[in-house]
C-alpha cells in the first residue's frame, strides 16, 4: 500500500532502522559478552521482539504482566517483569509460571518478600527474585550502600519458596542528563556500583547468578561490562528524538513517526494542524531540558525529509504547528500528509493498535501493538 | 467486585456522580431552549453516552471518525464530526452515511469544500457541513469577521451535493483562563460573535439552521443562550482536576479516577510510586496556570478521599507520589491501593479499554471504550 493511501493518524515503522538499530546492540552485548534482554514495553510487538532477539537466546524484559501473557503465549519462556511486584499481581504472575515461563519477578521490598514466598509456597511454585537496585535515578529500588542491600539477598536465598536471581538496576537518570560525556558518567556509575554490591554479596556467602543493569543511553555509551552478565534497553530498537538529541543515536536511525493529515492552514498565523494530537502522538515534552523549543515532536514530509516544523501544542486529536513562512504554507494545503518524529518512541507506540511497516516506501504489513495491563 | 480485588492499573467510575452531571448539563440546555449535542470523544462509551442522551433526541459529537462507526453500529444516528474535514476521510464519511446516519462534517476550507463536493456528487450523497469559526482559541476555524466567514457559507449553500448546516465554534481557550468570572466572559463573547455572525449570514440572504457552540466551562457559566441552537459540552460527564480547579465543579463531582498499587516506598525521601504511570494516566500536566503544584493528579484513598498527596513525576508504568509525611507512608505500605484523579479525564479514559463502574462502593460492571482512529 502506498502510504498516502493510508488512514491518519497512523503509525509508520521503518524496517530498515529496526533491523539496523537492532543489529547495533547486538553488536555491542556480543562484543562485552553480556546476555541481550531487550525491554519489550518500548514496541509491545511479537514481531518486533524476534528480530531484536535474533542470534540471542529469547529473553525478554517486560513491564506489564499483560505484555508478559501476550509474549509467553507467542513462544518467549523467559521473562523478567521489571516493575517491583505487589501482592496483587502474585496469583497472575504464578497463572503465568504454571503456563511453563521463566518469570522473574523483582522487589524492594522485604515485607513483600515474606508474602511472596508464602504465597509461592500455597501454590507450589517457585520464583526467581531480583533485588531491585537504586544506581541513582531515585525511582525505585534500594541504594546499594544500605543494609537492605545485602540484607533482602539474603532473606531471599532463605525462602523456601524463593530462588535468588540476582541484583539489577535501571539508570533511568541517563535520560537526564546534557551530554553523551555525562551520559559516559551514568553508564560507569551504572556498571561499577552493581559490580561492586555483587562483590560485596558473594564475600557475604550470597550467590548473584544474575547482574542486569540497563538503559539505552547508558549501553550505547558505556566503556566496558566487564562484571556485568545482562542488559535490558528497550527504546534504541526505535530511537526517537528524545535519543536523537541526547546523542545516543542520529534523527536518521529514528524508525518511528506518526502519519498524519493537514486539517487546517491559517496564512496569518502561519500555522497548521494536522490530525495527530495527543492520543496519537502522546503528551511527552521531550527532551526540554536540551532543545527548549522541541515542542511534541520534528514534523518530517511524507518522504521522511525534515520539514524544520514542530508540533508545539496538542489537544486530543489536534496537533498544532509552527510553518514560519509562506512559503511552507504553499507546500501544504489542507489534506496533505506530514509524518511527525515524536519525542518519545514507547510512549507514542503504546497509544496505538498496530504499526504499519515500511520497506522501500510502501506499507508491505502490520504488526499487532499488545497494550493494557 | 470489591475494589481492592481489581487488577491495577485500572478505570473507576462513579456512576452516581455521571447521573449527576449528567443532569446538571441537561437541566441547562432544557431551560436554555437549546439542543444537547454532548462530545461523547470525552468518554468513548455507549453506555454513558446513553445516559447523558435520555430525555433528548440523541445527537452526539465525536472527535473520529472510528468513534463515529462505533457509535452509528449502536443505534446513534445524528452524529457530528467536529474535526475540520480532509480528503483522506472522505470515503470513510461517505460509507457512514450510507449507512443511514446523518454524519454532519465541517470545515473551514475553500478548497476543500470543492473537493467534498465532487467526492458527494460522485457517491451520490449529500452531506450537511457547518463552519467551523475560531470565537479565539486560535485552533481551527476562520475568523467571524474574516471575508471567508461570508463566503464559505455561500460556497457550501451553493453546491450542489452540500447542504450548510450553520456555523459552529469550540470556546477551547475556556480551559486557559484563570476565574471563573473569566470564563464567563469567554462564554458571553463565544455565544456573541456566533449570534452576530448568523444574523449577518442572514441578511445576506444564507439561510443558518444551526448555530452550535460549547464547552464545559462555557456551558457550565453561561449567563444565556439567547441566538444559538446547540451545545456540544463534552468534559462534564466525568469533570476532573482540571475543571474542578476552573471551578466549573467541585471535586466531589469529578467520576474518574484510576486505580493503582503501591509498587515501592521510600522512607529517607518520603515517597511512595505506584503502577500507574505515563500510560495508564496520560502525561497531561493539567492546570498548572492555577495551581503550579498540581502534578499528574490527585491522590485519594481507596473510598476516594483526599490524602493531600500529588503524583508527582510519571514514567512509562511508573507514577512518583510525594508523601511527605511517615505518618502518610505508615497507611501506604507495598500492595496497598491509592486512587488517582487525573487532571483531564478525556486523556486519561482514552488509555484504557474499558471503565469499571462502581456504585455503591462497588464494581457493578463493566463498559467497553470505544478507542482508535
Amino acid at each position: 500500500m502506498e502510504i498516502d493511501s493510508m488512514k491518519t493518524p497512523s503509525l509508520l515503522l521503518d524496517l530498515d532502522r529496526v533491523k539496523r538499530n537492532a543489529a547495533r546492540i547486538s553488536d555491542i552485548t556480543k562484543r562485552n559478552g553480556v546476555r541481550l534482554r531487550p525491554h519489550i514495553k518500548s514496541h509491545k510487538c511479537i514481531e518486533v521482539a524476534r528480530i531484536q532477539t535474533a542470534g540471542h537466546d529469547g529473553a525478554i524484559t517486560v513491564s506489564t504482566l499483560a505484555e508478559a501473557k501476550a509474549f509467553a503465549a507467542n513462544g518467549f519462556s523467559d521473562i523478567t517483569y521489571a516493575v517491583p511486584i505487589e501482592k496483587g499481581k502474585f496469583g497472575e504472575a504464578i497463572d503465568i509460571l504454571r503456563g511453563g515461563v521463566k518469570l522473574n519477578l523483582l522487589t524492594d521490598d522485604a515485607a513483600t518478600v515474606t508474602d511472596l514466598d508464602n504465597a509461592a509456597g500455597k501454590a507450589d511454585v517457585k520464583f526467581d527474585v531480583f533485588l531491585k537496585i537504586d544506581c541513582g535515578t531515585h525511582r525505585v529500588g534500594v541504594e546499594p550502600l544500605s543494609g537492605e542491600a545485602l540484607s533482602i539477598p539474603r532473606q531471599i536465598s532463605d525462602a523456601a519458596n524463593l530462588n535468588f536471581a540476582g541484583i539489577l538496576t535501571h539508570a533511568g537518570h541517563s535520560y537526564d542528563v546534557k551530554t553523551v560525556e555525562e551520559v559516559r558518567g551514568v553508564a560507569r556509575h551504572e556498571r561499577d556500583v552493581m559490580v561492586d554490591l555483587a562483590g560485596r554479596l558473594r564475600s557475604n556467602g550470597i550467590e548473584v547468578p544474575t547482574v542486569s543493569i540497563g538503559s539505552t543511553p547508558t549501553i550505547s555509551h558505556a566503556d566496558h561490562l566487564n562484571g556485568v552478565d545482562e542488559v535490558r534497553p528497550g527504546n534504541y530498537i526505535f530511537f526517537d528524538a528524545y535519543q536523537a538529541t541526547l546523542g545516543s543515536c542520529g534523527f536518521e536511525d529514528a524508525a518511528l513517526t506518526v502519519l498524519a493529515a493537514v486539517i487546517h492552514r491559517d496564512r496569518s498565523r502561519k500555522r497548521l494542524v494536522v490530525d495527530a494530537g495527543g492520543i496519537a502522538l502522546s503528551k511527552d515534552r521531550g527532551p526540554i531540558h536540551i532543545d527548549p523549543a522541541c515542542g511534541y515532536g520534528h514534523v518530517l514530509d511524507i518522504e521522511g525529509n525534515e520539514t524544520g516544523m514542530r508540533v508545539t501544542s496538542l489537544s486530543q486529536e489536534h496537533g498544532e504547528i509552527d510553518a514560519g513562512s509562506d512559503e511552507i504554507l504553499d507546500r501544504f494545503p489542507v489534506g496533505s500528509r506530514l509524518r511527525v518524529l515524536a519525542n518519545h518512541s514507547c510512549l507514542t507506540a503504546a497509544q496505538h493498535s498496530h504499526y504499519n511497516i515500511l520497506e522501500n516506501g510502501k506499507i508491505v504489513e502490520k504488526w499487532k501493538i499488545h497494550s493494557g495491563w
